[in-house]
């Protein structure tokens, strides 16, 4: 980490002078920042009374607001509790060629639960692990990240806690809370330096400013977010923006043998299914409800060839379950919106409210199969997906929520059989089109995609359940006994 | 309103006959509305026990779950209770090509407040007028709105309770209250009557579909919205798409007046601006801090001729506010997301939360100054707009959001002084393009549209202050001072 300067005194003739100077280099860098491929996150955090919201109001002042949004996380709303906690963060994630300023950050989140003992230090480091990993995620995406410490000498903060309570206008801005937080300023300092190291990550490096004197920290705060800045827009000029699609190796060939051995001769008769469907849809729906009585949500993921029947099955789903409680998302192409930001913010976005369902008809797994075999995104990024997808649905379990993936499996005579169907039939002949017959002849390049992505992201609390669906009646039956069995079994631990 | 037909006894196999057609019906609409240019809002309410969420869930079995959403209003979180009460259905929905589906709508909120006595009663009337507004709005807009309402004897209801009460498996479903609403039947249907009075509306009317026999209750809910869908697809289709930029006369000379009788030779030196500008700033910090601790919102609008300063005016306020607690919207070009819904759309997302302050930088008033004159919408659009907007603001000063309005009026000759200024300085340039130049050209056109805006939309709680902008420290600190001043009168008030 960067070293701070200490003991300075900046006169305020100098600093005057200064002001106009970094002010033309912050306007500069936001006419830049319009037409960047990159947002700019900048965190100010630091310690008590080292001045955090001086700095951003300060920095507010002498930036255009337009293209500037602040963010504190002041106490949780109960839409944000309900959530993972993660959820609020990403919300407020500013899309390319924007900048969000965070006081306080979601360092300042964490610091507040002030660990005390190892448990609660053990759960500490676990917040802070996941810290480190979103912002790797956000930096890996091109985000610059700009994370400033003002630091704040035992001493100066005395002083400067005397200063704000002998003046009247300022003296609202002390609490007991503020002098007991300087009697403890040994152990915070330390627990601050913990929090520090652990989110200290290559393209998310804290940089510590000495807040001692309010001049010299106000500019050098500014200095640093534009030699960043200026650094950052360099060196993302170098990353190649042609992208060729990847030859398709797979990475994890028990996958693919995963794949290949499910028997897709599977059959279930009309009389057979009609006599076991309606028990099952009604277990379904009592375990949604038991699920929804303990606040739980659950989120079910749909993947598969096309015309395996996604559709149908969340069909039969979302008969069971109360539509007042459940969303289905339909992954398509990304509105602008959400081009405009980390690939992941599109998903993040629908994630259910405590005892609510949300349906994913297609998923975040598209990085790993289309973004993958099309060449939407680069080598490096797809590759680096697998763990970031495992992440976001470990996010998603350890809030509680129930995630249920399915890949719908077609042999490939059946999905020509019903390509031709669905031609030949006035009101299916909507449901295929050219790229349906494109993507078609790239079958074995998927299947190797499949391959890696069933063996990479099978997780304990989120496993994958092959479906065969050749035939639709078992496929819809096996997908509500595997969703009934999964429910319970969690409900139960 | 529809009569609705009562005492029919429907078959179970005339049933099972009718469903299929039904369903490819159903979902032949869907594929129609994907390309449609409205979106559909299907509001089913009714009276207890009618069977609302029963129907809805069959709707969502027998459509394509893709495509569909639906609400259903739960009591409101504290993000929405924070916001006007029309918040929370504004931000449910859907974009044009897509449908919703309300579970009891906005109508059940309504008749949740169980108005007893003259004066609640008189609020209740209030709240009506209100829905009624919005989905006039809606439908003016092109949405199709269908509402139906379940209606059940008191009879059919007693019957009802008691069938689900006998069952082991629906008996949860059955509370004392729902005992307590059906002795209070004729109270309740004639409240319910009443609503339906004042919210059936050309574009938004009710149908009365009797519920005593749920099969053909669910037949008559499907059959009702194909019809209403396929007809509203046909008149949509008559509407001229083509539009040609209105002719510009003035609808009210009185606004244009009043700009053309603002003085615009005032003049501040910038010693007499220094030597006032910091009292201000520190009155306007005050102010706002004395709203938040009422949980009062501020919202600031900005309008005002190209280069007339609105952004330096911005950044002086801004610099007065906890940027913590402030959001600065720069309203420029929509984003697609934002064009596939009502143009108030974007602007309610952006509606702070209690305590907040949002600053428009250009705002909802370009539905009546660039998109009048453009002809981004069309004649109609633009004049019905000054009650819609009227009505907006309306609602937030309703809430308790204090609304501060400026246009910022230039002279003509310093416009192009600015301009040509901007052209010369390098850290300017950005700042202006051929559209300025072009939007110049047009002058006299939009003197007449803001003359109409000023007359039309100036109302005793969100009044328009006309600010004289060639000398910038003259607006600026008349802005701070016209801002102190309404702030500290509407909190006294």
């Amino acid at each position: 980490m960067a070293k701070a300067s200490e003991g300075r005194r900046l006169p305020k003739k100098d600093y005057e002078a200064r002001v106009p100077v970094l002010r033309a280099e912050l306007v500069k860098m936001q006419v830049a920042l319009q037409h960047a491929p990159f947002p700019v996150l900048l965190v100010i955090a630091g310690d008590e009374a080292s001045g955090k919201g001086d700095v951003v109001n300060i920095l507010n002042g002498w930036l255009d607001p337009r293209g500037v949004e602040t963010f504190a996380f002041h106490d949780p709303t109960d839409e944000e509790r309900e959530r993972p906690p993660m959820w609020r963060y990403w919300r407020s994630l500013p899309p390319r060629g924007r900048m969000a300023i965070y006081a306080g950050g979601w360092h300042t989140d964490a610091l507040l639960a002030d660990p005390r003992n190892p448990r609660e230090l053990a759960d500490f480091d676990e917040t802070l692990r996941r810290l480190a990993h979103f912002e790797g995620l956000l930096a890996d995406d091109g985000a610059l990240i700009v994370k400033i410490w003002l630091r704040l000498s035992k001493d100066a903060q005395r002083a400067r806690l005397r200063d704000l309570a002998d003046d009247p206008d300022t003296a609202w801005r002390v609490s007991p809370a503020d002098w007991k937080s300087h009697r403890d300023y040994d152990r915070l300092a330390r627990l601050a330096e913990r929090m520090r190291r652990a989110t200290h990550r290559p393209g998310a490096p804290w940089h510590v400013i000495d807040a001692g004197d309010p001049r010299c920290r106000n500019l050098a705060v500014a200095d640093y977010l534009v030699a960043r800045f200026h650094a950052h827009a360099r060196a993302r000029k170098k990353i190649p923006a042609a992208i060729r699609p990847r030859r398709t190796v797979a990475l994890r060939p028990a996958g693919l043998r995963r794949l290949h051995a499910l028997a897709l001769d599977q059959r279930l008769s009309e009389s057979a299914y009609e006599a076991k469907r309606d028990k099952w849809l009604g277990r379904l729906n009592r375990a949604v409800r038991a699920a929804a009585e303990q606040g739980r949500s659950i989120v079910w993921v749909f993947e598969g060839w096309d015309a395996a029947g996604k559709g149908g099955a969340i069909r039969r789903l979302t008969s069971a379950i109360d539509a007042r409680d459940c969303r289905v998302i339909p992954v398509a192409k990304p509105t602008d919106e959400e081009k405009s930001h980390h690939y992941l913010w599109r998903f993040w976005r629908h994630v259910p409210r405590a005892g609510r369902v949300t349906i994913y008809d297609r998923s975040w797994f598209g990085r790993v199969l289309v973004e993958r075999l099309e060449g939407f995104c680069r080598d490096d990024e797809w590759r680096r997906a697998y763990a970031e997808l495992n992440d976001f649905e470990a996010q998603l379990t350890a809030h509680g929520i129930i995630v249920l993936k399915f890949w719908l499996h077609l042999s490939n005579a059946e999905q020509l059989r019903r390509f031709r169907h669905r031609e030949e039939t006035a009101y299916k002949r909507h449901k295929i089109n050219a790229e349906d017959w494109r993507n078609r002849r790239k079958w074995p390049a998927y299947e190797i995609a499949v391959g890696d992505m069933l063996a990479l992201t099978h997780r304990p609390h989120a496993p994958w359940h092959l479906v065969p669906a050749d035939n639709k009646r078992h496929a819809r039956l096996q997908i509500l006994k595997v969703s009934c069995k999964q429910i319970a079994a969690t409900l139960e631990t």
